[in-house]
């Protein structure tokens, strides 16, 4: 079937409207009528080919929600009508370790929403920027929340998922301290996750005039990293710190914050290396460095149910789709609060 | 009272006899004998300034062993004449978490063997290059060793721990790869305790010729680290990868070889940094950098009481004490197979 979309024929050429064509729902497949598409860092790294490897014409989007348009003769757990969204993933081998522990994030096969082989046409997958979607069963999530929220969901199936998960694998909870680097898509939802978990939360900004706004997501404390004095005062105290800044920068200041045996976790990676952290800052408190990378499967549902279950949608401002090249310009400012959400009914209007 | 000791008036002085001043034990002090004193690479830095902070007169040397030869009137765990020894700590604050843990190793207030200060003469520490020292019986380790051992023994006190410390901590053990980066003083002890403690251990070596050595010492396979393909065989396969390398070096070509959710732990610290770490090594497979310092004084007890169970102890070649300058320089170009050890009869003999 040929849908609308949004999309473009190089890196260096705004997004465009398209058609693009979907398969026919094959008997697994649930085929999705997209409501909102967040829009994500990502989106514009791989849409102007600033990241290897992509292939055009490119339809970004992977903050996908909508409902259940049709599904195929085998699908059990979905019928058309059901509230659904659809991550950074649509397909993955299936039976390697990773898969088989619901981490299909990990899978050396995993399959990107948009920009990964598949058999379809034009040979690589195309994203969530378009009116429809098929999608294997699996790979769909279950969305709870009252409708009303629909589009401020759409940031949760990867902004959510990507601090999530994290959190989660580090222990985030009661009696732990928590640091969020960066106020931004992600760690706006890195702030709201870590207090609904019930961690003592920092919010680490460059910017003063973030302050307000931190603490109103759920920032126990607000510290402005440039102030070293703010900084020293937490010297050594930090369960977890979720950094979620790409841009590099000086990863020992915030080292230096974990108490003994303290992890910070990297979701974001910067185009070109942060300085080299310190060894002596590892090796003295026996710290770590980690990386994640979205979440898993079964960990996005989790995550979906414990936000509705919490009331935890993101912060959004809603654009039409001919405002997508716009919100990207803003978006490299650090201008949106925090997520852009597409009304997909703008598609082809 | 006073004592022979060899050490250093600056840093670009060589090291010569010196006389030094222990205290008379007091209430909890177990007066010791030096009997062997290994040679660890930190000593070099520190004698030579090569580390900020030296203080002079320097004696180094923290990997001690000897028999007790005195003890206060309050010390309940030794005897005068049992076999004992000491290794990178001597003090420590004694009340905060890492204290109360037995994790002295990550006390603020760690006061170590040789440099730190003290209200003894000459107000810093000096370390175990000399006759006699007198220790806390906290800080004072029961070796259980036969007495033929007791010079290979020595090593375990630093070299030792500090590998037995990352590779417990990160639960080498059966059913688990393990790799050791460098087959120096830390990477012989890393192979051999990986291996005792039932692990499938890969020794990483620059230099073919350490091939034969590195199996003797109970690698399973043994990589050339500059052979790509070599190295390539092993992606993503390890659960933890001890690296012992202090030279700055790439330490992505590690990291790709850490199967999801594996540590890569530092042990040595570089003088300048190694080159920036690969952020997307870190996220694509949830892995972690991590380092580790020696160990706690209840950790280096069971590291010597694992050792005498099976039988473990450094390799060693002996020397006298006038022979320690030669020996610092056969250690900068490599050629010590794998630890010198200081017969400290030698001394002011």
């Amino acid at each position: 079937m040929l849908v609308h979309a949004y999309g473009a024929h190089a890196g260096d050429k705004p997004l465009e409207p398209l058609r693009i064509t979907r398969r026919e729902p094959g008997p697994h497949d649930v085929q999705i009528a997209i409501a909102y598409c967040g829009v994500c860092h990502s989106d514009i790294h791989q849409v102007r080919a600033e990241w290897a490897g992509t292939l055009f014409p490119c339809v970004p989007g992977h903050e996908i929600v909508g409902r259940v348009a049709a599904v195929g003769a085998h699908v059990s757990r979905y019928r058309v009508g059901d509230l659904v969204g659809v991550g950074c993933i649509v397909d993955s081998c299936q039976h390697c370790h990773e898969c088989e522990e619901g981490l299909e994030n990990y899978c050396d096969g995993m399959i990107g929403t948009y920009n990964s082989p598949t058999p379809d046409e034009p040979g690589h997958t195309l994203g969530g920027y378009s009116q429809q979607i098929v999608v294997h069963e699996r790979y769909v999530l279950r969305v709870r929340h009252p409708e009303a929220q629909l589009a401020a969901v759409a940031p949760l199936l990867c902004a959510g998922i990507t601090t999530y998960s994290p959190l989660r694998h580090w222990n985030a909870g009661p009696g732990k301290k928590v640091g969020v680097v960066g106020i931004g898509g992600l760690g706006h939802m890195g702030i709201k996750l870590a207090h609904a978990m019930g961690a003592h939360v920092v919010a680490f900004t460059t910017s003063e005039s973030k302050r307000e706004a931190a603490t109103a997501l759920g920032a126990d404390e607000v510290v402005v990293s440039r102030n070293a004095q703010e900084m020293a005062a937490h010297a050594k105290s930090f369960d977890l710190i979720l950094n979620t800044v790409a841009m590099p920068h000086d990863l020992d200041a915030f080292l230096a914050l974990l108490k003994r045996d303290g992890t910070m976790t990297l979701v974001g990676a910067p185009a070109t290396p942060h300085p080299s952290p310190n060894v002596f800052n590892l090796i003295t408190k026996r710290r770590s460095i980690a990386g994640s990378m979205i979440g898993g499967i079964p960990e996005t549902q989790e995550m979906l149910d414990f936000c509705a279950e919490h009331g935890i949608v993101a912060d959004i401002e809603m654009i039409r789709a001919g405002e997508i090249n716009e919100a990207y310009e803003r978006m490299l400012k650090g201008d949106v609060k925090y997520r852009f959400v597409m009304d997909i009914s703008t598609l082809g209007a």
